[in-house]
């Protein structure tokens, strides 16, 4: 069942966001132009202290104008490990450096018509550096205790996939309900 | 910590991708153009029987080139709400009809770069109708048991994040690690 493709034409392209037209054939037959938005893929630092508790940004979302927690993440630049990626980004992000990062999970966000990839890393611990040198990403940083991370969810409190699978998974893994 | 916006215009627009330019102003005050990809809305239904199986569905995505696991799912139409969507892509893609479906949880799978929005939904069961009627989605469709799906995530045989949120609120939630 697996679908065809025949190559692809651009649309648009940019150094945030392309798009494309991919000549694809189903399994039943039909050959058509599929549209297909490819984006820079993205890691997100899940990191988990000692003490059970999250270290997360309360921040605006102008795209689907939300306010909402979420992990530190951001997208890979060139020459950068996912790794490389999460680290960087949890101490630009909240000013606190994490300790040795482990791969969680990795996930297609939205498979069905972009490209985008998250690798979802965690750590235990973090040391405090300094403020934040990102000052446009949130308004608050905070350790949040695990065992308030579900009625946050539930709240729509925390949205973004990137953060719902690290947070989901860590539940799981910790057999917190 | 709000971007303002100042409007937006289109540069592509078709009934599945709106590419747009938005005209932002970050909180330290550089204003640009943001682009932002507007998506119809997805809802995903995560359908859990009673013996704590769930149906999957086992399928090729082209743009990612991945196979893996899924949980039926699917674009919201016009007129439609997205507890509709869910019933009605779990019938089409699996032949099953679940049971009354309760919202389980509502995601932003990349709330940097898109509006897409994931309506994910559970139900208590199942009662089968016959062969799928959609032919192009996938190769088989199992009732997958609850506590094989925290390896299938591990080796990356689930990684849609539609998937993945449901699934994990539902292990967290059943108790199982």
């Amino acid at each position: 069942m697996e679908w065809k493709t025949f190559g692809e034409r651009r649309i648009y392209s940019n150094p945030w966001v392309n798009l494309c037209l991919v000549d694809v054939q189903q399994p039943d037959g039909l050959r058509w132009e599929y549209h297909v938005v490819r984006l820079r893929h993205l890691a997100v630092g899940a990191v988990v202290n000692e003490r059970r508790e999250i270290l997360m940004m309360w921040r605006h979302r102008f795209i689907t104008d939300s306010w909402a927690w979420e992990l530190p993440m951001g997208l890979i630049e060139e020459g950068e490990t996912p790794e490389e990626t999460a680290a960087r980004e949890v101490l630009e992000e909240t000013g606190w450096r994490p300790g040795p990062l482990q791969p969680l999970l990795y996930a297609e966000p939205a498979n069905g018509i972009t490209d985008s990839r998250h690798h979802v890393f965690r750590a235990e611990g973090a040391s405090y550096v300094g403020p934040p040198v990102e000052q446009n990403e949130s308004d608050r940083i905070e350790w949040v205790p695990l065992g308030e991370v579900r009625g946050m969810i539930d709240r729509q409190e925390i949205v973004s996939s990137g953060s719902l699978v690290g947070l989901l998974y860590v539940l799981m893994d910790e057999g917190i309900r």
